[in-house]
């Protein structure tokens, strides 16, 4: 049981069945202190019932703290000027709140000179690693403990049996097998497991709790026009928000119009495949919304550039990088970019959609006179472009006359395919 | 007047006002022969006309090819293949057409011993160096004649007057300026300029042909099961279709379903910022499905190579540089990724929505038994993942020890931002 | 002591010190029939005493294979065809021998009816990993046995007093604590460890064994003629050889002219630094000249892609994925820019130098009328690179025109370090 | 001849006879008065000579700078903190000095009121692009003037004609062709052309003015010490240097020991192959160096990311990107990583070696203790190997069952070379 002595450990602690076993069963094993950590991150839970079942636990020292608007100034935004996407479609919403989390539990471990940290995340799963890799940069010599890793709990009835023998309360709906477990924050929701194992069965309409359907959002649209200010939003509709009020503003319009489901099977750090539904109502319109208030203000070098960088960027987020210098380095790229990432994106939101239809910025390098085919003064000489086309196709045509072979050959594809 | 003398000379030739221009001026200007070439891409246009048209220019060889299949068989699927996106929106409709006419062109242009070959491109576009860039790549010693670039019909109204003095048929709704450009293929109908050049301002609903908007959409889904083998499309709803007939289907039923229109800013190779807007029904339920497709047949490796991939593959679509060998080496590292994303995709189409709902697949990387949280009969240990993070955390801890400044900072992007 | 029983196992066994003991054990811990499989990768040792220290040992089934073709043939060419480098400098000697002995180790395991493989790398090492995911990848439902990571002969002497007590012959220079570790193949040979762990102290001249030094090589310098095929070597001053035949020859004239050696601190896929030093005497010189050869006959985008993925390619080989979906798309890649790396490459060596002194290729991309700064009849058009500059240089004037504070300004770098 | 009137240009004057000529070509074809700029870049030319030609050419403004100092921190270092390195052998020397040029040209240009500029490259090379890029990213409004594109000398000895006609010294030795033409500054000097233009003929010993030859080194080797703080290198043996100090340092006794000569074809990016020579004593032993540096003070995560941008970030300079938004983002995620590159390093140079012997570091990432194959103390469990490789494996593992086809066959690289 995971070798040298334990005197007092700082607990994520949720108040929820399983982190309130987790308590106990640290107690018990460890024969230490337990310091419990209850964060809002924008989850929707009262935080005070957590507060009550630590100290019916017996926990000394508590503590609970609204970091919403740190978690998304310092962990959402930024991730969003990477405009990062795990696999083309996931925006990370879990990925980017357990940083934070394990970044607090190690700021309470050193105020309180605890020598252990410990999570409830299962063994396999993409939070243990992200939790872990927070304790272990930010405090080199913690101890780690990670109960779903360690203890004999290994099905959901023992745990019950466990709860029930040590007077934890057990929920009658938690009692039998849950249809799926879910993760929640500011940022979005996530529901995995059981009833979604089946990757080609679609998700029940009722699980749903932030978004409406698209078939239940309003017949008509609904406008908003959203301000960025180097490269991060600070207004809805000429109404300055903080980050958090915001987001959750966001997520309120967005959700009411049906925005932001997805259903997924996505690649796991540990190894496996595995099938997620998850809803980003805020999200999903501010990732829209931020790509289109670039693609009037980024020059296309520096665009193409985070373009590329991107998918590192998010698989680094993913794993629980977030405190490694290559996500740092990366990010330091991605924010040199964003000075001028200032300006108004319009947005109509309708029935599932998010459908740009204006943006406007005081740094816009859109000039209509030089766009327009029709004649700009003398801003654009056309006959550059012959110049342009006849050197960027020399080497082309150095191939062309270099390499007889030079074909356009769709078939090798079907020698690659049989391998 | 561009140098050399020339003796027969392939134009692109739509049989519309300005390619028909063009057609007269080539005959005038340099005394040859022209030779016109006019391509099915399904751009939904008659194309017997263009045949009237050219033989009433005097055009003794004509060519009209239907090039639908080998469009979407090498050109479209390919690169739908490396899931390209030019600066995260743009499904490279246009793009991607012309390196076919630029083939199609220098065949002919070697069939009928042709020294030249000209387009109607403009001076400010992308086109005309995809077009030319395609020319020199395939056949180095080729003329190429750009009249956009070369003569003095420097406006619409010049233009007009030269028709009508040389006979040309202008019809009434060309007389005037029009509202936007426009150019269609079986991929996507795009509109630019004009009407369009005010980026804040919201597109017009009567412009849209492809889709109705997701207003207009049926109130009910539609439920569409897409099958996939080694990456391409080949089946919808279990009826086996070429892929020229599968995306015609696509557009249909999408384009029904309101979906696949953008309003983007884009940033031309040329050097400016263009906006456009851009009608793809069938390729946007393709592009989803496709990635759905492969996120239950591809390996995480694989996978995140490809996204890290693919916005340089969308580039050099975008730029032109089809018939490179750069673009080539990358479509080599796709398709090998290919062999194994066979299988069907359910998506569920609504009011502009494209809703992935299943999918299987004889290949599925997804093993139910060992993503669950329950018990999995030793498939997976989960005592490995405290290894696996041990070590993972290893070079961080590392790190943490030896800088002593290895901190959380969030506010160095401040002094970013201060160039 | 790792679970289910075990029946038979195959033992990568070179016949030295360790491998015996790791064979002894086996067989006492696992009470199992132990194969052997000792292969010829070049390493310069007889093999013969193998087979007799095996029979001597009871094993029944004795594998002896000259796979030195089939290494250079399928594993360092393609690997060189990549330009691969680990971390700037390492030519990967090590690492890609590991993938192909595992792929021995499971054929003969298919072969013999084998269900496990045994290895004797440590468990610090980069070894065990390159082993285990080629044995993993290539049989999924393998068992793997570790002694290093198993076992209780924690020290030397322990491992000594074991062999010693089993009747095992220790060699008397193998009693002390050996000086370094070494791993040798026809590609390099590797020591690490000990007298070399303080990074600040120069390495001994007595420990190198494939070069001469740099001091002790010929004052006359040798000229070399390489001839390469689609991207390998196949002649040396005109005289064709197998790839192992011409990689030995390679070695020779190389380590005679003092070429070869690195001194580095590296980052172990286990994650922390090591320092080793490595003698690759041939594949310097192979490294050296493919690149003067692509430098000729490669594309300026092809090779530039290369050179972007080849640092991600070597970290693949390094890390152990050889046998990974990954890294077989890069090589689909790197194996398409190949076609025609065809030509001489002459150099010169001199007393630790490779020097590149000539180039020739009938798939010449270089044309001396072209390059030239005098008048080449037309080829190029100097007045076309004011076009090409000008439209290259229209999105910095848009930037210059609309960012006004996009100064110069060095100093951002000293605000990034502050952290 | 370019469009609207000139009133005033400063020109890049060397006051040799290229831009001697250009000179007064300016004065008598666009009837302007011509500013002349001078800058000691440490090509190792007196620079009175210029002013007295200049005042001679009755040229009234004339500034001669020394910006040795400026060029080495703010370009020079800045470059090598990147590795850069173009298609994996060209330091880019004179790459990097050509914006500093531009950037000064466009100063003076503002302070005296100058509507143009003017340069002597010519329009075949990479310079041009360099310093017009240069120009109009800094002052967008500038007009520039490009003689060797624009006038009708287009050989030299029309050059000279013309020179001789308006009383322009000709020094004899430059009469006939030059065997090549150079370019210097503090960090190399390049030949190119001419005598160089065939890539398989060896360049003549006596072209070299900045090294020995290996043959001509001393017999006894130089060890050196070069300290370095925050990835810049700031003395050398313990006595502290200014950058532009040390670089000439490093210079000579690189030199001294045969130290920096390279032989390459390099891709223009105007284009064409080209065939160049260049020396860089100094620079060759920085980058080997700093390598090193970083190889013990850079984690591994930041270092491979840097080694993947590297490329990109060289092709940027080499095209004469310096001042576009791309570099500069690269630059930031760059120098976010050198916080820590401080320490010391030891090279020995011997006859064109440059060999690392010891680097160490207060900030020094390894770690004897855990690197050993020998007893850590617990510092690293080996048993932890175990599971993160059978979690790396596990994706491996699901192919090798899911893709019966999953095999290794380097046969398909033959089908990829058959197009």
């Amino acid at each position: 049981m995971g070798g040298k002595k334990v005197n007092k450990v700082v607990l994520a602690y949720s108040g929820g069945l399983d982190t309130s076993v987790i308590l106990k069963w640290l107690q018990d094993t460890y024969d230490c202190e337990v310091v419990t950590f209850t964060a809002d991150l924008g989850q929707g839970e009262e935080l005070e019932p957590a507060r009550k079942k630590a100290e019916a636990a017996g926990v000394k020292e508590i503590f609970i703290d609204d970091v919403r608007e740190e978690f998304v100034r310092d962990y959402v935004f930024p991730m969003f000027r990477a405009n990062a996407l795990y696999e083309g479609v996931y925006l990370l919403g879990t990925s980017i709140a357990r940083p934070l989390i394990a970044k607090k539990q190690i700021e309470i471990a050193i105020a309180v000179g605890a020598d252990a940290v410990s999570h409830g995340a299962t063994g396999k799963g993409n939070d243990q690693v992200r939790f872990e890799l927070g304790y272990y940069g930010l405090k080199p010599d913690i101890k780690v403990i990670s109960p779903w890793r360690e203890w004999d709990l290994t099905s959901r009835s023992k745990l019950i049996s466990y709860a029930e023998a040590n007077g934890i309360a057990v929920p009658s709906h938690k009692r039998g097998e849950p249809p799926f477990s879910m993760d929640a924050n500011l940022l979005h929701i996530s529901y995995e497991g059981n009833a979604l194992e089946d990757p080609w069965v679609e998700a029940r309409e009722d699980m749903f709790t932030r978004s409406v359907s698209p078939e239940q959002a309003p017949d008509q649209a609904t406008y908003l026009n959203i301000e960025f200010e180097q490269g991060d939003p600070v207004a809805l509709d000429g109404v300055s928000l903080t980050g958090a009020n915001l987001l959750a503003a966001l997520n309120k319009v967005a959700g009411d119009n049906g925005i932001g489901r997805v259903d997924i099977v996505e690649s796991r750090f540990v190894g496996m495949k595995s099938r997620g539904v998850y809803e980003t109502p805020g999200g999903t319109v501010l990732m829209t919304a931020r790509r289109a208030m670039e693609s009037l203000t980024l020059d296309r070098g520096e665009m193409h550039l985070k373009d590329e960088l991107s998918p590192r960027y998010a698989e680094l987020v993913y794993n629980g990088f977030w405190f490694s210098p290559e996500r740092q380095a990366l990010q330091a790229a991605v924010d040199h970019t964003q000075a001028f990432v200032t300006g108004v994106v319009r947005v109509k939101l309708y029935k599932g959609n998010v459908i740009v239809v204006g943006r406007k910025s005081p740094y816009s390098l859109y000039d209509e006179k030089i766009a327009s085919f029709e004649d700009d003064g003398g801003l654009y000489d056309q006959k550059d472009a012959a110049g342009f086309i006849k050197l960027q196709a020399l080497r082309l045509r150095t191939l062309g006359v270099n390499r007889s072979s030079f074909k356009i050959n769709e078939q090798r594809r079907r020698d690659l395919l049989t391998y």
